[in-house]
């Protein structure tokens, strides 16, 4: 038997027969939304472009259907978020008509996802800004070795606001990683509708950090350490067990969509578990993604207090996804799927490897018992699959996993990577500094590291085993033993009720297992990490889907993104905390859960200059949905029956 | 270039040159042991033997000496716990002068660790106990099919103790899986140093659930589910990448000490790591292992209030340490140590395979950045060392995991898996029930699974480049902005210290990185969880190290176990609740952190008739131990240079 190591499958997200109801639009689509939308508005930006999915009882019905036509769903729509003259278009595209469906004018607060292109363009301006070369020179530094970011504004309670951003720039010289580099004290700001600079400050000089030990390319370093790690690879004899079609993976006893989408990036739909007890799949969650992600940074200086970025809806976690490399990003038994967004002129833009998908075992045990007693042990290998995207919002690194268990479990983690963004300093050592004057860690000489949070909110429309849910919040607690019990000796047990240590789980009400529990998944969380902000302050207005680890919301097919939909600016009026003011019912109805998953991040001198990766997680675990362990018949994996690797094509003596 | 496959390399911990002064106690040793305590106490039984230490200044000093004879550390030294007639004997025997060292008689509350061969006996009781042969009858249940367990008592308040435990059986009739049928209602009490029946109880009778569905084995299932994984394997061309002579192991840039003991099962010491920069390895860890662990059940019936098992102290969880299985409890590219322990007549009892050492690749990142204006993403894999153990304490199995990381980091998890202990109930489906009645779930019918704890206390004697530490607390706390800053549009923002969240880092607060910051290592905790009894319960006062989950203490050589060095039936006067009240100087001294690591056990219906794996962790990360990222200038992994497999052995056509 012979295999070929290093199959490297790229996958396409579009497939050639019958499109599914929640594929993402296609190549083809996006262009004719381009033509559609130049066609009314010849001078239109594109901020968003991305499928309007048809509404979930059809999306449903259509699934439990034998004859799964295209017709009984209705058009296929897409939807557009545009610029027309400073205003904000929102358009429905009938895709299969080819006409618009409905065009209105966003005229709230907040303005729309930036798109890459207008980024672009801003920070070129400093560049060839008089001002700017002057403040340049004047630090004694090259212009030809400065290369500027911009950051998004905010908002601290202004009355009229304009689309624009501030621009801050950084010194090369000697180094890739020019974010260790900051040219402190200079704050441009543009106006992106006029595209051009509005405003400049050069408040301070600070001194410019030097570039060696910076890069991080291995080309670049002066001596590279030798860990005398041996080569090591995952093998899998006769290829993956998954098989993708289009947007569908199927693997082990999973079935699922998979989604790109240019402003929240991946979305996983339609979940299902095999129950080869009941010989059927079993829905679990209708849709999850990240539906926004807040970073603020805790320094109140004029160069910083507005540095609490909302990377979703202000950057696209979408926009910002990374071509993922094979063998360093993901083994080398990873599968690659490819995506595709719009660029402010309508234009497609590719992003090849955007998903990676592979197996992983890791060599941990799925579940195991040796009986003393009696000879062997019991084991089952934990045999994972790893569907994995990487989204690089300028300096921050975050790959995100969605692995799914045979035994039934999603488990969703984050790992954050990457460079700090940080603030150059006078100092040179600790001893200079007081902990309130410089709101972070001294790195290295003259760079602080300032201390900073990461708040995820993640969209959990979950329908376990149909689409009525009710969430369950089991509160632990102890119960001290009255006089009746007393004479066991104990003096006190916990229950489940009451008030203290709190679990959450999402039942279906309307079902049960055979012996009566309420079929159901439980919410495993990460370490509970909370805002340490005012409420009341402008960025935790903003972001304040922070303010709890767990929101329940009846299912809204307009509350999609928990920092609103325009989130540019935006005033923290259109946001998941003021939608569940409403105060509706969510007793076995479609629900949706947002969990806020969180790190407060204190930097250390290992962050520097390239932060060692560090990774949060939670898990979606059955909870009486099945009724007995899902995994317990399961065979055991087949043994690996070949020995001999070479370099070469062998020959047999056959 | 060939590589066989299946290596299964076994080291033994037994190293032929010089002994290290960590290194356990040898099989010779141990056998001169079991001489030297027969001669004198010829009816000794032995309860625990292991290595006593040097004192650690003499260890350290051993360490930093070229020249390291054995002289210069002294005798070798064995420390026994034996009883002889009822009295608890703790002797230190000096193996060098083959002679006591010591011999004291200790007088206090509490019993020593159980022997396997003394629980063997007890439970063998009830099966020629005519009360209980009748018991069994009227429930007409067959003699031949019972098997019994058996539990430690704890302590209520009572005055005069024995030595005593309780035994309660099971039916197997069918299943492997006898935790799934147990003869509920008969509890008997056995004395362990008469090993007779003292009291007998026969109080209800419940049904017997059914064997159907509750066996594990793999030849047992009416069908087996298929979820067509195909093969896979971790394949290492050049075999591994670590060392390991006798109980030393080295492997990247780490340098660490494995031990085995009958007690607390896989000891990790003096785990040093190598820098780079200052070309030489720098201590981290003196000494790790868990210390102790208890599982209090909610119920407060008769024949459940008293089962909250101290394991360690009670049972000895070296003691019950698995031989592990290749290819299943771990992977392919594993290699195994044995280990060794005492029996009650002090002979030699081996455990094959006791520890697995593998490299892991999870197919997860140790840094990555894309820079969007340049081409390449720069990303090393993350291969990691995983030292494993599993202790099976009856029906639970846990499996003990010590992760090295090349960044410096060590991830310390604990995965719980095996079976439920459960209780027999009248009960068939949930609405026959009252939530306070059952306390547990109903899992299966007549079968319910209460809810219980389990806590872990870790000894963690951290010696972060040096012996003298201190803890920093740092308290993240919000600052609320006042006028000065108030131009600046930020209401408030975070800063350390303070009352709030809480980071601990253990520093050396006498050496400093060269920016100033203190050299030191973070405790990146898990889930906090907490007891939810009260604080004088009796269970709670035995297992009082979980009142909080770090304890920081002055090293002292006594100071082993957090539950008390005799557990058995303890009052709680001799754990680390108690000790801390002494309030002694912790700062800038040789400290010992106690990390409690727990979890809340609310049984589902997965976890019948076996459970899937839970998993806990926590983390010990470098912070600003190192002056940089020290996995910055890493080497990439060698490609893998092979891509043909196959099963037979090949030619070549050279």
């Amino acid at each position: 038997m012979f295999l070929f190591l290093t199959y490297l499958l790229t996958f396409t997200l579009v497939t050639t027969h019958g499109l599914h109801p929640l594929d993402p639009l296609t190549p083809l689509e996006l262009n004719q939304v381009k033509t559609l939308v130049k066609k009314s508005y010849p001078n239109a930006t594109f901020h968003y472009v991305g499928l309007d999915e048809p509404d979930k009882p059809k999306v449903l019905s259509w699934l439990s259907r034998s004859n799964q036509t295209r017709d009984f769903l209705g058009s296929r729509r897409a939807f557009v978020m545009a610029l027309v003259d400073s205003k904000n278009h929102e358009i429905t595209i009938d895709l299969s008509r080819n006409s618009f469906f409905s065009d209105k004018v966003y005229d709230g607060n907040g303005y729309t996802m930036l798109n890459n292109e207008e980024q672009a363009d801003a920070i070129d301006l400093p560049l060839k800004y008089a001002p700017f070369m002057d403040s340049i020179a004047k630090r004694g530094l090259n212009i030809s070795q400065v290369v500027c970011d911009d950051f998004s504004i905010g908002w601290y309670g202004e009355k009229n606001t304009k689309r624009a951003i501030k621009v801050m720039c950084y010194y090369t010289n000697g180094t890739i990683n020019f974010y260790m580099r900051p040219i402190e004290g200079i704050v441009v700001t543009v106006d992106l509708d006029e595209m051009k600079i509005v405003d400049y400050r050069d408040r301070l000089v600070a001194p410019m950090p030097k570039a060696d030990g910076t890069d991080y390319r291995e080309s670049k370093q002066d001596a590279l350490y030798d860990n005398h790690i041996k080569s090591m690879t995952i093998l899998q004899q006769d290829g993956p067990s998954f098989t993708i079609d289009g947007t569908h993976v199927r693997w082990a006893n999973w079935d699922f969509h998979l989604g790109f989408d240019m402003r929240v990036g991946p979305v996983v739909s339609l979940a299902s578990i095999f129950d080869h007890d009941k010989n059927k799949y079993r829905l679990v969650l209708y849709k999850g993604y990240i539906s926004e992600l807040v970073v603020p940074y805790q320094d109140p200086s004029e160069e910083w207090y507005f540095r609490a970025f909302l990377d979703i809806g202000e950057f696209g976690l979408g926009l910002c996804t990374m071509p993922l490399q094979p063998s360093t990003d993901c083994p080398q038994n990873a599968v690659f799927l490819d995506g595709y967004y719009t660029t402010r002129d309508g234009d497609i833009a590719k992003v090849s490897n955007v998903f990676c998908v592979f197996e992983r075992y890791a060599g941990d045990v799925m579940w195991r018992h040796s009986e003393a007693a009696l000879p062997g042990d019991h084991v089952r290998p934990d045999i994972t699959l790893v569907v994995r995207t990487v989204s690089t919002v300028s300096n921050y690194d975050y790959t995100i996993d969605w692995e799914f268990k045979q035994s039934g479990s999603i488990k969703i983690s984050v790992a954050l990577s990457g460079i700090l963004e940080v603030r150059g300093s006078t100092y040179t050592h600790k001893n200079q500094t007081q902990e309130e004057e410089v709101y972070g860690t001294l790195l290295s000489e003259n760079v602080i590291g300032p201390r900073h949070d990461h708040f995820l909110s993640f969209y959990l429309d979950l329908d376990i085993d149909g689409v009525s849910n009710s969430m369950m919040k089991s509160h632990l607690r102890t119960f001290v033993v009255t006089d009746e019990l007393k004479g066991n000796s104990r003096k006190s047990y916990w229950i489940r009720l009451g008030s203290g240590t709190t679990e959450i789980t999402i039942v279906n009400p309307n079902k049960e297992t055979k012996v009566g529990n309420y079929i159901g998944y439980r919410l495993i969380p990460g370490s509970p990490v909370g805002p340490l902000l005012l409420e009341d302050d402008y960025e935790q207005m903003r972001g304040a889907f922070s303010n709890y680890n767990v929101w329940v919301t009846p299912y809204n097919k307009f509350e999609k993104w928990a920092g609103g939909a325009y989130v540019d600016q935006s005033h923290g009026d259109d946001t998941l905390a003021q939608w569940t003011l409403r105060n509706r019912e969510i007793e076995n109805k479609d629900i949706v859960v947002w969990y806020t998953l969180g790190l407060h991040h204190v930097p250390v001198q290992e962050d520097f200059p390239i932060m060692p990766t560090m990774s949060l997680s939670f898990e979606l675990r059955p909870a009486n949905f099945f009724d007995h362990n899902p995994v317990l018949k399961l065979k055991s994996p087949k043994p690996v029956d070949w020995v001999y690797c070479s370099t070469k094509l062998p020959l047999f003596s056959q």
